[in-house]
């Protein structure tokens, strides 16, 4: 990718276009500009540009168009692959201060936002008007633009789905700066190809979604938490298809083991709830009436302790059920605090696989000496797990590093899964999705790149 | 499209690689393989292939791009749109063979079809072990190749979504050759673009849907249905949103008008149960547990009661509630008798919309002196309206209902909604489809079948 304008003639043009006060250029590019959450992938964008609008974004993608200079959106920089990360240079199009929330349409049950707009905020918007955001990513100051990107799970896809089945509609801006209108208010759609779930998920690289109409539901009347300790992490994993099986669907199941309470006990410096056993599950059931979400909390705490729990704690005051899934949001923090650097995997495999995985992930720990704690959605059959550098030198951990995730890949796949979860594959799992995908398969995806972007402007070396 | 081999080369290749009972030529292909349910376009395949595996699928792709000839894939023929008739003549896949179910994997709650089983016999497969496959269109004889090339709605979409929710993996073959493995037994997924997605609904144009893999739910224990008459159908169409902001979900909630029950009535020579209504919500609420399906019917219902309903009936008898539901179910059968010729619009309107879109359909009836009955899936927005010819000579017909369907599809769009809801573009709806479409995503839905489809032999003049 050659940059055949002068930075200096496309910076003033989008001075011209957007005004001064959007466009950085030089020093005043900080470094936090080219990393995201987990700085392994590092590269500072030539410009900086910050629009309000999504005209104004086509401006940009016209701009970049005609200068043939790469084009890389940012949200919040909380992903974890590199995919905001403008590694070719260019143009970065920061996206923060496209953060309005536009509006609620309550009789649609619909909430229509800007993407720029973060997690955090639309969640709390909806709640105090009496709604549920479904999708709840644990990093709440990520955008709703970077959950589009990545297709954004979190904790309660078990009952309500991933970010994709909360999309309605997308305005999208296509690198030649034409404006895609993609769905609607409208709840079902066979009115020609899917376009809108095509950019869902595509990090980027296909069309810069500037806003997005989203699903909210009436917000459950009664939320109540599990917490189940077992002396064993497979018998706690095992479970999970039981309880999914069991005709009770809760809203989510989340998994961790003693290592992680322990890095989180470290870092806040305070006692986990229930601290000492070997593995957790961690469930929310969520209704709209105080007698059906207390029989089926009952039912499933049985069905727990029938698989070999040591006991069923109910989080049912909302203090305890709060402190319990604050310290859920934070161990990715707290096993980053652990060590110098790290590497996140975010493997999926189907969910009566996830045992088998975790299994060899001990076992990989041990015969590469590296620890790989972790945590996860096992409701989803979706794990973290973060392998650590502590000690290593810088080349020691870059061999020991491909080593270990090319075993956990393979082993993903072989077990039936993915590369990827929800994270998305942004640069720093490309080779990993390339190896363990059919040629076919790649094939497809870089044909619909190259009809899309056919001169590879749009978050170039991600995905494929 | 010039079809440059000779059909007879074409024929006897196929024969050589399937065998000859899998190939049909000259008189072995009767007028129904040109046509299909609505019968409103028509035209004859050159041969008729039936194969038995993906690999079979995959040798027919090659030869059919070798020859350059064009390549249409016909499940059991039930569309209403001509999306499986072979308007430029050439192969026409007849999937009716692959017609295995492959097995149920319980511990992941899914179930591996071939793409040609019909969704009656899945359903019935999927309830004997125990569990549901959720996605209910009315036409039960359509093949689930079929159910995902238009990603079909139905019924119980309300609470479970349509078929694109219920998919978890595609086995595609290519216009080459190539076989696509798409998604997995894995619930999420963020390993690259969603091209899963992007072949579900995209009626055989991409690429041949010959495998999937399929979501089931532990069968609902608990399931009753509510008949809710009213006396003017917009009190009906106006109580839906505040139906589903109630915060229970009911499984479905269609809707119907009293001349449709009346032309029911005169096609099976019965009556409908509570006949006499100007309109109708007919719901279907399902859970785990009898009291909590009890006393959410009961709210419902006083919901209704406070919105215009003159009454509420429990269908609380299978029998009852059966006898109902396939009332609903030959709705379209019982309007087709009524008329000599029809055709349908499948619009989809944003849920507080319907009593909108309802009343204009009626005024436009008066005003075009043309009858449109019809039913919704008004849960959903989605409306199914036939425009009869009765009467009319052809030449009056095909002007009027241009007319009608040209002021329907703008109104459609007019108030937010789309072109179809569930049943498709296919041929029929293409120029309505272009019509009410903004350029630029007509030109990215070409560009993507220009990738997938270079020389344009799957399924030509369809959707774009």
């Amino acid at each position: 990718m050659s940059v055949t304008t002068p930075i200096k003639s496309v910076s003033e043009q989008l001075i011209t276009a957007l005004g001064a006060q959007a466009v950085r250029t030089g020093d005043q590019i900080t470094a936090d500009w080219g990393h995201d959450e987990l700085g392994t992938v590092a590269h500072r964008p030539d410009i900086v540009v910050t629009p309000k609008t999504t005209t104004e974004v086509a401006k940009v993608a016209k701009l970049a168009s005609a200068a043939k200079m790469p084009l890389t959106t940012r949200g919040s920089g909380t992903g974890l692959v590199g995919g905001c990360v403008p590694t070719e240079g260019g143009i970065l199009l920061d996206m923060s201060a496209m953060n309005h929330i536009i509006g609620l349409d309550e009789a649609n049950l619909t909430v229509n936002v800007q993407a720029g707009v973060q997690l955090k905020t639309l969640a709390d918007y909806a709640q105090d008007k009496g709604y549920l955001y479904a999708p709840d990513p644990g990093e709440k100051t990520a955008t709703i633009g970077g959950n589009i990107a990545t297709n954004a799970g979190g904790m309660r896809a078990v009952k309500y789905g991933v970010t994709r089945e909360s999309v309605r509609a997308l305005t999208v801006v296509t690198i030649e700066g034409q404006v895609l209108h993609l769905g609607g208010q409208v709840v079902k759609n066979s009115s020609g190809f899917d376009l809108k779930d095509l950019y869902i998920g595509s990090e980027g690289t296909l069309g810069i979604v500037t806003e997005a109409v989203l699903k909210v539901s009436p917000l459950p009347k009664v939320s109540t938490g599990l917490l189940i300790p077992f002396d064993d992490f497979k018998a706690a994993l095992i479970t999970v298809p039981k309880i999914l099986q069991s005709g009770i669907l809760p809203t989510a199941v989340e998994f961790f083991e003693a290592d992680t309470v322990k890095y989180w006990e470290a870092f806040k410096k305070q006692a986990f709830p229930q601290s000492g056993a070997a593995a957790y599950l961690l469930m929310t059931l969520d209704g709209q009436q105080d007698a059906v979400v207390e029989q089926n909390y009952e039912t499933l705490a049985e069905l727990c302790l029938d698989n070999g729990a040591t006991d069923a704690y109910v989080l049912d005051t909302p203090e305890l059920k709060a402190n319990v899934w604050k310290a859920r949001d934070s161990f990715l923090e707290a096993i980053q605090a652990s060590t110098t650097t790290m590497d996140e995997a975010d493997a999926v495999v189907p969910c009566d696989q996830t045992a088998a995985f975790v299994s060899f992930t001990h076992d990989l720990a041990k015969q590469e000496n590296v620890r790989i704690p972790g945590f996860g959605h096992v409701g989803d059959g979706n794990l973290h797990l973060y392998v650590c550098q502590d000690d290593y030198a810088d080349d020691v951990w870059q061999k020991k590093l491909m080593t270990v995730f090319t075993a956990l890949y393979n082993k993903s796949i072989e077990l039936g899964g993915k590369v990827s979860g929800e994270h998305g594959i942004g640069y720093a799992k490309r080779q990993y999705l390339q190896a363990t995908s059919d040629a076919a398969e790649i094939d497809t995806m870089q044909r619909v790149k190259q009809a899309l972007d056919p001169n590879n402007l749009l978050n170039p070396d991600k995905i494929v």
